[in-house]
């Protein structure tokens, strides 16, 4: 069954992100060589100053055209591109709410000409938790924007940081969507000399997991249950472990979070990318998440296809591959929901 | 339906060793106030010197009389019982191998006298690994003995500690079941003020995974297809994310783990306890796991009745509750399969 898609989870580095990377000389940065340009972005390649730091990237990871082609080569009608992580995290503070709405404005500007193809996640200046309900205002002005992308570790005091309290009642009030993604990984020191493997598929899946968790204890969702947060990576570990955290919360004589319902009635609140990789877990996020909201995702330009070390530009990219392999798991009800209804519907968008 | 119960993960403070807990004066230790025993245990707990640290035990924690009443309350026919975290890994090396075999001896001892209804998985010295295997030989002439439990950090290093190769070697030629259990959590620095509830929900299963995923990318798996490895808490969150560990592998281009098959492969190698809590897990567990290797737990006696901070003793426990309820999720055959099928074939044994 070939189906329309809807990509919630696909990122851009924009072109005025791009110029900064270059000029920096510590991560997060990109580097030029003679063989290409290399992203140099993970705590742990901080370290590394040879020529092989970081990964290959190429014009998949800035230029628009190549999201269109992307696009066009999987059957992708729509993508809800993002800025990449870490977004602006390393900015100075007093230089963040500036750039964070110039990079708004950029990407408002490529979704507007790219005839219906594209909308927008903005950022947000956390430095400056302040300033971001008057930044999520200004955005849900911009028409082709329905949301911003936030990093898990929001400004190194995780998402439950109460400075940002204000971030969550705008976003709710404006309907803008969050997407919470992950960036620094939690562990990583525990498992050495595992390139980016470990770091990606269990480091970042629990620093998002942490951080959604701590959102619902703490009442944030209690207190905002308009407030729409998506959740990458198919809600990292939460939707398998959303039972052990109720019984671990209902069970715990030592603290009392003062929730009226258990932790997983507000995850199921939330919103999920379906880039589950495998069937088993699409199967749990089937059976726990509200069936309107799941959503297909990428994450491109993330794994490009490659052999060895050579990347090969002419085939189908691994991920949507893989998560579309999952997807046919299910009925064709559920493969049309994931792949765009609900896509459609949360975005307020008709296929172009 | 109501179904005979083999508990392959219940646990049991041994006598011996609860005398040792309650001459130390710090974690892991147990405290005797007017109000009754409390179990310090956790690394987070050490600094609390309140009498409410820690968590308050009864009898149920280290009397065979209890264990057998909770099992008929719950209708189990078999346990096999493990001691409990965090074993002797605080004991001085040239104390470890001797107090391993004691208690190895104890457990025996305890199960022979239990008409058929207790097994054990002894403990290792682990801070002595030179001594495991030889240790590991000696229980497989224990009747009642199917296996050792290890805790997932080791000693300290991580279970892919290149001195533990014996062990999976011996475990594996003797068939003796290694159970991979969580202690001392991964990330609870980033979730302060949040009782046991975030460390046991998140912070012990991404210990659990971590240290099952480093394993497989080790080639532990590929060297041993032999060894079994029953992994705690429905395989702490790896059923779920086992398809993008299997992504990122394949492709990290700055790294090759040599393996012949992707990480799931091995992964499937191993036997997990259901105690998932919820459908939506035990569901991903079905489509993952070989159907053979799931098994029934309680993990029994954590998660006391209670209401407040009393403990009730004359209702059911309420995690072998919510696992059961999960079940219910299943077709008969594969509930029986789980409830007692699996570990009947599994330890080799006869309903009594």
């Amino acid at each position: 069954m070939t189906l329309p898609l809807i990509d919630v989870h696909t990122h851009m580095y924009l072109p005025r992100y791009m110029a900064l990377l270059r000029q920096r000389t510590k991560v997060p940065r990109v580097v030029s060589r003679a063989g290409g340009d290399r992203l140099v972005i993970l705590p742990d390649e901080e370290a590394d100053t040879s020529t092989s730091a970081g990964r290959p990237i190429g014009g998949e990871f800035h230029e628009v055209s190549r999201k269109l082609a992307f696009m066009d080569q999987h059957g992708i009608a729509v993508s809800v591109v993002s800025p990449a992580n870490p977004w602006i995290d390393f900015v100075e503070p007093e230089e963040a709410p500036a750039l964070a709405a110039q990079l708004n404005d950029d990407l408002e500007a490529i979704c507007a000409g790219s005839a219906g193809r594209l909308l927008g996640f903005g950022v947000l200046p956390l430095q400056r938790p302040e300033t971001c309900a008057a930044e999520l205002r200004r955005i849900a002005g911009h028409p082709h924007m329905r949301g911003v992308i936030v990093g898990s570790a929001g400004r190194g005091k995780g998402l439950d940081d109460p400075d940002f309290e204000p971030i969550w009642k705008a976003a709710a009030d404006a309907g803008l969507f969050v997407f919470i993604h992950p960036h620094y990984g939690v562990g990583h020191g525990l498992f050495p000399d595992t390139g980016h493997a470990m770091m990606l598929a269990l480091g970042f899946t629990f620093e998002t997991s942490i951080a959604v968790a701590l959102l619902i204890l703490r009442g944030t969702l209690q207190r905002h249950p308009a407030l729409k947060l998506l959740i990458a990576h198919a809600g990292g570990t939460l939707p398998y472990l959303a039972g052990r955290l109720d019984s671990c919360v209902k069970n715990d004589i030592s603290k009392d979070f003062g929730l009226a319902q258990p932790p997983s009635h507000y995850l199921r609140q939330c919103w999920f990318d379906s880039i589950s990789y495998h069937p088993p877990a699409l199967a749990a996020l089937e059976a726990f998440a509200d069936p309107s909201r799941i959503m297909f995702g990428t994450d491109h330009p993330f794994f490009r296809p490659h052999v060895g070390d050579a990347v090969l530009d002419r085939t189908t990219w691994p991920v949507p591959e893989e998560n579309l392999q999952a997807l046919a798991s299910l009925s064709p009800a559920r493969q049309k929901a994931i792949a765009y209804e609900n896509g459609l519907a949360a975005f307020g968008i008709a296929l172009p």
